[in-house]
């Protein structure tokens, strides 16, 4: 069974599907690991971890290959961060035959107009035209090969301080481009927002969110609101940076390892990660 | 003042060169904030971030790619681990050329044979005979461009379980050949087998080592020896599996990531980490 | 001397500049050997080098690593065409400090809007805007680390339909933005556009021609009507093509080798091509 | 169908499987143009276009890089010729997890000893043992995924000057070890050294053959012998380089073009090739 065969079978079951974001082959086998159902490979953690900002500066081939790194050494479907699809409608098909060859189970893409900056970054928000993204959309699915490979709209009508019926509109519409899987973000602190949605979203194209602002919802509490797709977008790698800022620091400090060992894995940990021993 | 000039000047000086290891232009990152002297871009690190074991599968494209990522993001020197040099001298001749354009300010390479395993892992560690080794070494100094640019001998005679004599032999012979830099490996509980090594060596050469499994003995303790280079070669990387690991078993369990708020850095330092905001 | 320091010493010196085509180390060594002063990495045959279309689909990262794979196997300077920039002006700057760090001696941007067509295709053709276009020479201006790294405007002015005076408004413009050089793009089946605009062209800013459809102009025509430097961007490839179609085709047809034996060079010939033998 | 299952197909048929040697995307499209049943991704063509030495200096990743392009833009099989491996059984079973998932659709393996020089150079040819090379056909096989996909092993025992019985001897035991096609390499000026192993040839694997220096037998007189698959594996480039020269030559001589417009094609074609237009 492929990868995007498996995530199909996800999204048709009833089960809630937990995602975590990853940025290299490591951190997506630390979130297969951990028992997630999916990797998403995140563009803000990938271009985070080139040392680069997350304003469209990465190029495709640079997230392809973050992408590809990851499927290659896990065995659950890989979802990944396209940004706006590095150009117009032509770009996004050159993409979707690139990813879905390196069996990357589905892509998303933004309503964003390229070239884009983060989400949550101060600065302006600029929306795509609709009627454009679902171009963009029409291009994806057109260019998919395999029936199963999974193509997610991601609208930024909350983000770009839109008012609930413009997300539901752009949602539709992507929807009717033939999205398989509606992404709606937002950056309010509570859920409430997504709440708000999913109570109007009559549509059958399941709806996906990412909680990075409103944490404190649960996974159950989203699931009630029959959010089909929860994505823990950026976490690990927030947790690998106050990791690593304090080893670095205590080393500094005090010229030694002894008062780290507890906050790191041995050395042996890292070769059973890394798997096949000769 | 190119990169291998500032290490260069750092060699003269009197003062300990601390080194971390890092992986990414994003640990790199956090090595030059923790205020350490230089960039270690580890072989280890840099496998097991692919999600790959440390046995010589990583090409020399993927290790230079990773290494030219840190550079382009840091202002300090980068010293890229070369492993045995991806083949035989002429491979090292190439690689040369291809790290000193790429701006690294040094390349470090190992007398073990072609295809090799981690010096940490059970089995065989098998060493390369002094004469081809120190080969490598003089067709490494040939190729460089600039004078700057600093060529690293490693010996794993004590991985591979010889005795003091035979790696002061073989560290005299790597000088001798031209080696700017002598790294003495040891995977002793303690720093006395350093100890030992730095008591008769009487060659001008500075000695790096690598306090893996020593970390008790501190930077103090070390220069005291008349070490000059201390590279603490995987230990942010260690610490950040623990925190990834631990983030993401928190979500699963708890469904949510209220918990994990304190032992993560936000979002909005990830920006200020990325740099240049549009 | 750097690549960038020898082009500008070319461009300050009295002699016309003789730029052809490549699409990768081979064809970039054969431009070097045949005395041409410096090389064009060329948009249109690195993306058709990839089988892929010339509109904005091959990445940055692409075109960079050719170019690389150019300057690592030459001895004279590469001039990069960079097609729109892949972006905005953050982009531009981005490329810039990536190019230079390759030693790339020049870029070279266009002011087409992104994503572009090749200029030679039926189609639209559409400007950025003079402020906008001025506005990325001005970030690759202050991208650039040495001095002597060269900037080209390449305005498409004529291609777009243009009539001389917007030519000539366009290129005034980029030169004052800061532009070293720039480049006039012309379809025409003479060089009388390009000798119309070099009669009114006053500043001091040197002007690049790419003889294509105009090919019957030698270079002495060219270089008497103030042209400094002449790229002879796609010849190479195109000569390469045919050559490969008729052999292909011989072999099919004749099920051997024995009829083309004098249209090849020899397997020797490829090592020599390849230098250092072991 | 996949590749690998075509691939199969032709093997099972009656038909002489024509293969020849490409480096990139478009002399890919230009075997593929000139009815080739297949692709051979040339080690010798990869690193020439390159620029650098065919003598294991250029990277798995480099390799696997451009015979991924030619798959992405082509239809018919491509067959890699992955030299010795890249080193061990575990850099072979490494490979062809890489390749498979590139959608290769054979890959190729030569007994030489890493690092290795082309076959045709003069210096040391030195053959690894018959064991050690069974047990890289051993792991290839072993690593891949499905049954269709294809590992050919590659004897150099006639360039290394060994004898008839000691290349049949080297075939027999990589048939057993599970080779799918076995290519016996020859840098005679005849067919005869061929024609005499053919006749001893009583195994049931098929025999591939690359007539660089015996062009003059004809693809029928081979099918004759028995060979079931014929490798044209450099004719393209060599035709390719002699015709760049010509063309730069030309342009230096005369300062102009028109000379060499009947030897070269229109960049119409070039867009025709490269395919889709916007």
């Amino acid at each position: 069974m492929t990868k995007a065969a498996r995530l199909r079978e996800l999204l048709s079951s009833d089960c809630l599907i937990r995602v975590a974001g990853a940025h290299n082959g490591l951190s997506a086998k630390l979130v297969e690991a951990a028992q997630f159902e999916a990797i998403w490979a995140s563009g803000l953690e990938i271009s985070a971890a080139h040392g680069l900002p997350d304003t469209s500066i990465v190029t495709m081939t640079e997230f392809l290959n973050s992408a590809a790194q990851m499927d290659f050494v896990t065995t659950i479907p890989i979802i990944a961060d396209c940004n706006t699809g590095y150009g117009d409608e032509h770009n996004v098909a050159h993409l979707v035959r690139h990813y879905e060859r390196m069996r990357i189970a589905a892509i998303c893409i933004e309503d964003k107009v390229f070239p884009k900056i983060n989400s949550f970054m101060e600065g302006s928000q600029i929306l795509e035209s609709i009627e454009k993204f679902a171009n963009k959309i029409r291009a994806a699915k057109s260019a998919q090969e395999s029936s199963d490979f999974v193509v997610i709209a991601r609208t930024e009508a909350f983000i770009a301080g839109l008012v609930l019926e413009a997300a539901l509109t752009r949602a539709q519409a992507y929807a009717e481009a033939g999205a398989d899987l509606v992404l709606v973000h937002s950056k309010a602190r509570t859920a409430e927002e997504i709440a708000q949605f999913m109570e109007c979203w009559t549509c059958s194209v399941p709806i996906a969110v990412v909680p990075t602002t409103y944490g404190s919802a649960t996974t159950q509490e989203l699931r009630d609101l029959g959010v089909k797709v929860v994505i823990y977008a950026n976490q690990g790698m927030r947790a690998a940076i106050m990791a690593m800022q304090a080893a670095f620091s205590h080393i500094i400090q005090s010229g030694h390892t002894s008062g780290i060992e507890d906050m790191m894995v041995s050395v042996q940990e890292i070769f059973t990660l890394q798997g096949i021993e000769r």
